[in-house]
């Protein structure tokens, strides 16, 4: 079969990989119908995370169960199911807590098993991680379907953690897919007014506004927290979602939220260290870390499956994974918010 | 009159200075009748701080007052008076909001007005800053009263801010008085079971049994952690409430929180710095910061009043003004948990 390769920084190819086969009775085998290309795939791409040359990427799929272990109950053959970007077993302390992204036994995708950006993927655990579908479904839902394995779960989980409550002022910093969902996360949880700051593309700042922000600006540092000044009345906004993740930004989100208020991050944190006697002089509360998706899919499926939220727009390409050195180059460069795999 | 004045690392003592003015008319002037040294002022005592030399320090006191302003209202002279550890308008946004700490003109006792460690003490926004009693009270609550000023309250915002519910495992880490007060915090909010990590004083162990914990442990560092795993199934806290603020026991204490669990950290940190990754794989939130103190003495008055807590445990010895030297020397050798001074 193929499936996507890191070869080296900026080297991403489908290549010829063994087929995967089942290990342990707990597995499954799901076939691909689609996967995804994540920011966080990008620290990969660009030499920045601890990748092995040789191993396999992506975390983000859906597909079809073609191949089952011998414990896996209550999942069949032909089952449509969708994969959080994370396995976990479902019943250590964390699982049972809802924090499957600390399960004692889960991995991540490409890392710790198959890569998400292939024809096939052998699935630990699959009785807890996966979330099957009662029937398979429509083509045109597939794409918001596939954006609960990872990015609208985290942004979800950027507006949860953040504790939104109905009225609140929040301010989204990032214009990438998980700044995206996290609006639409916002919106979901009653926030009152939803300012984005991000960069200059126009679809993604018409994106935003489609997914419920009232106001979008490219503003970033210093102007960035002058502008939340001034929208607030000189104190600040209630919540703050930090989507991206570098130290700078972090560092800017944490000036945008008033005393008292509340930061939740949820974007891969690289070299952000917080000073604690800043944080001290103004009681803001940070929140968030890595997104246990699994506890999100199933609360946000019926809103998929209704059509009353469209995250798949973030997909704004949809390439074949044979082009996935392609997909890549897009991501990187911008050009794109977000690239479906087609296997 | 005598107030206490820093002259250089380990020399505070109690001299002449000028009897305190009305400069506005939103002040007044507080008869001191019971003050208190904090921890935190350990900080300016030992040269740590950046505290002018013959500067004036001491931020917990309650009194009389004796002079008024033309502006006001509701208060009287005669009137029994606590007085929160910084003074604050109460009519800008983050008062409104209940952020007192952030008020946009308030000021630090001792910083920004006349220090508590003394016999008068003229007081900017006196009508939003004190919370007057309806008589005075009996000489044996005063004591309690006093903590409200800042370590009862600081211990509460602890608890508050870390969203304690009914039958959560809290750890405190810190024996002092306002991990103490935030023993007691916890017990407020209904914590199932209350783990305190402090040193080996017989005295301070006592004290927190007193006050509500179910276990007092002396162990730092790894030890700490690896006790609070043991002792939660392998799992960790709920809630821990950091009352110390050194970079070691802040680093302890996140190790000691499971997953998705709450940090609350109010003391004062010195060179405190939290790497985000580390906190990302966890979830764990990081709340809490100066306290508002304004904030809590009212809904913590009835519960003094009524004899329901006693706070005021946490005073261990009791010295004139003119002795303030040795109080500090007894706070800084940990002879005794707080000192409470009388001018």
């Amino acid at each position: 079969m193929k499936a996507a390769v890191f070869h080296g920084p900026f080297n991403i190819t489908a290549d010829n990989v063994d087929d995967p086969k089942i290990k342990a009775p707990h597995e499954v085998i799901v076939k691909v119908l689609a996967g995804a290309v994540c920011g966080s795939d990008l620290w990969t791409y660009r030499g920045e995370s601890a990748a092995a040359l040789e191993s396999r990427i992506g975390h983000e799929f859906v597909g079809e169960i073609v191949e089952i272990g011998n414990e896996v109950e209550n999942l069949s053959v032909g089952d449509w199911v969708i994969t959080p970007f994370r396995y976990s077993d479902g019943e250590c302390a964390a699982c049972k807590a809802g924090w499957q992204s600390s399960c004692a036994h889960g991995g991540f995708w490409g890392w710790d098993s198959d890569g998400g950006q292939g024809e096939y993927v052998r699935v630990p655990y699959a009785q807890a991680t996966l979330v099957k579908l009662d029937e398979p479904p429509a083509a045109a839902a597939v794409p918001d379907l596939l954006t609960l394995t990872d990015v609208m779960s985290t942004g979800m989980h950027a507006a949860s953690s953040a504790k939104i409550v109905p009225g609140d002022t929040v301010v989204v910093v990032g214009d990438g897919a998980v700044g995206q969902c996290a609006v639409i996360g916002a919106k979901l949880l009653g926030a009152g007014r939803i300012i984005v700051f991000g960069g200059k593309h126009p679809d993604r700042q018409a994106l935003a506004k489609q997914f419920g922000a009232d106001e979008v600006y490219s503003a970033r540092g210093e102007e960035a927290t002058a502008t939340v000044q001034e929208l607030t009345g000189g104190f600040g906004a209630d919540v703050v979602l930090e989507c991206v993740g570098s130290a700078t930004s972090f560092a800017t989100a944490l000036t945008l939220a008033h005393p008292g208020g509340r930061l939740a991050y949820v974007g891969l944190p690289h070299g952000v260290s917080v000073d604690i006697a800043k944080l001290f002089r103004t009681n803001v509360t940070v929140a968030g870390g890595l997104c246990p998706a699994r506890r999100y899919i199933e609360p946000l499926l019926p809103k998929v499956l209704a059509g009353d939220i469209h995250p798949g727009e973030v997909f704004t390409t949809r390439l074949p994974l044979a082009d996935i050195s392609e997909a890549y180059r897009q991501m990187d460069k911008r050009e794109t918010i977000k690239v479906l795999v087609t296997p």
